[in-house]
């Protein structure tokens, strides 16, 4: 069973077609389909539901735009909460500030990490790491239990069209995420394609914008999932993401591939037209 | 002769399908063949040898970064070349800068500025205004010959790969281009896919450099033409692009859709990854 090309929609109207060498692993969860597919250009993919989760190629983009925006526009995190991930990726990114103490991890689909600690090994073994703890059940429950505050809590979902996820972009959600942060707690999250699901895309902000004091947008391109730069959401009690409160901890040899100080700022830039839409 | 799918590389083992209603014009010109498509999600599009040159849908990003990035890096530049451009995007956001007294404009294909007025026409009148002067001609030759001196020349070609662009990506062209620069003038030209076609990119690049005392790049979404954000070159004699020494000409209504003042200094900073192998 060969698929020689792997096919994604970007729109109705728009099809990616990637060349591939084969299926490394298929099996149905109790959550979702979940397929590890060797690509030609972006490596090996780890697909969910039909939908690209990550590239060997592409995912440093992701995973440390997700983690360092939010850690270094804190002044010290210490406890970290990551939902979802359960690749490891941000996880791994994260366990990069030494000076964090914990992160608790909460993945509903334990299938995910026994298939990233195989496939993707250098994700994955983030998730062995003594600072992390991972358990598996819902998020939302979680979170709406939980007694702890978090510095820093990192959303790192499947895209709200899928069923399982779809709980985790909803008011209810955010109100339950924002009484679980810290003071100067920060909040980010993956908010998808801000031009061929635009509709989509501002549902969630407003969402988000309905419970946190202070939202904004900030991008960065990921090839292998859309066209345009992939959209973020930076959400926070007080604290405003460009001053980059945790920059001076930003090392001279840094361990990152995509993130650095410029980026941090440069990706806050908004295109003339969406500035206009998204900044009062 | 309705093509419900037009098709496009990435990468020799990635394509994009784009549907579309149908063709509007077809021809072949003494330089190469002339489509008008009409798409689905990106509007109207100009084909040039198979390869998207232009969409309504995102042709604002292209024009404005090629043109307001040197024009606003320029305290007052006065006298602009543009080379290539025979859509007329370039030469209406140059127009936005009411100081300019003329426009040079030397385009090969005169057939590209026809169709473009017929079906492009909110670029193509941009060709009709007092300021701008049309030479229907090599710019090779036009370079090598002209006793002006530019403020700013912009380099509006297809890609290197199409033959009749071929010689605007050499190392004897950018030194004639040299040669018609002021003494702050500035060059920006489009150097294509810094992921996906990254030899190409290096050797253009590297050609800059070995003819430019400054040779900075910056980075823009264009979604119709590639995956990963766009690259262009910005290059000078003595000017740093992000003092923005022109910024403070940007009005407060601006007529644009991409650029801002943010986005000038946004564009660039580069990836770690990037930063690491172009700036030294």
């Amino acid at each position: 069973m060969l698929p020689h090309i792997f096919r994604y929609e970007i729109s109705p109207h728009i099809s990616v077609y990637l060349e591939c060498n084969g299926i490394l692993y298929s099996s149905q969860s109790s959550f979702q389909k979940i397929e590890v597919i060797e690509s030609l250009d972006f490596g090996r993919m780890l697909v969910l539901d039909g939908v690209i989760n990550l590239t060997e190629r592409d995912e440093f983009v992701y995973h440390e735009m997700l983690a360092h925006i939010p850690l270094f526009s804190h002044p010290d995190p210490l406890k970290i909460l990551i939902v979802g991930g359960g690749d490891g990726g941000t996880a791994r990114e994260t366990l990069k500030h030494e000076g964090i103490n914990r992160i608790q991890q909460v993945e509903i689909d334990g299938e995910v990490i026994a298939v990233s600690k195989k496939y993707f090994p250098s994700l994955g073994f983030a998730l062995d790491h003594p600072k992390v703890n991972v358990l598996l059940m819902d998020a939302n429950q979680y979170v709406r239990e939980t007694e702890e505050k978090f510095d820093i809590i990192l959303i790192d979902s499947t895209d709200p069209v899928i069923e399982q996820s779809e709980g985790l972009f909803t008011v209810p959600f955010y109100r339950d995420c924002l009484n679980a942060l810290a003071e100067q707690g920060i909040l980010a999250a993956q908010v998808g394609d801000i031009f061929f699901e635009s509709n989509l895309f501002l549902a969630v902000f407003n969402r988000l914008k309905a419970v946190f004091p202070i939202v904004r947008i900030y991008l960065a391109p990921i090839p292998s999932y859309t066209l345009v730069p992939y959209s973020f959401a930076f959400c926070s009690k007080t604290i405003n993401p460009e001053e980059g409160l945790g920059l001076s901890r930003f090392p001279k040899d840094s361990q990152t591939r995509y993130y650095n100080p410029q980026i941090h700022k440069a990706a806050f830039a908004l295109p003339e037209h969406l500035k206009r839409e998204f900044e009062d």
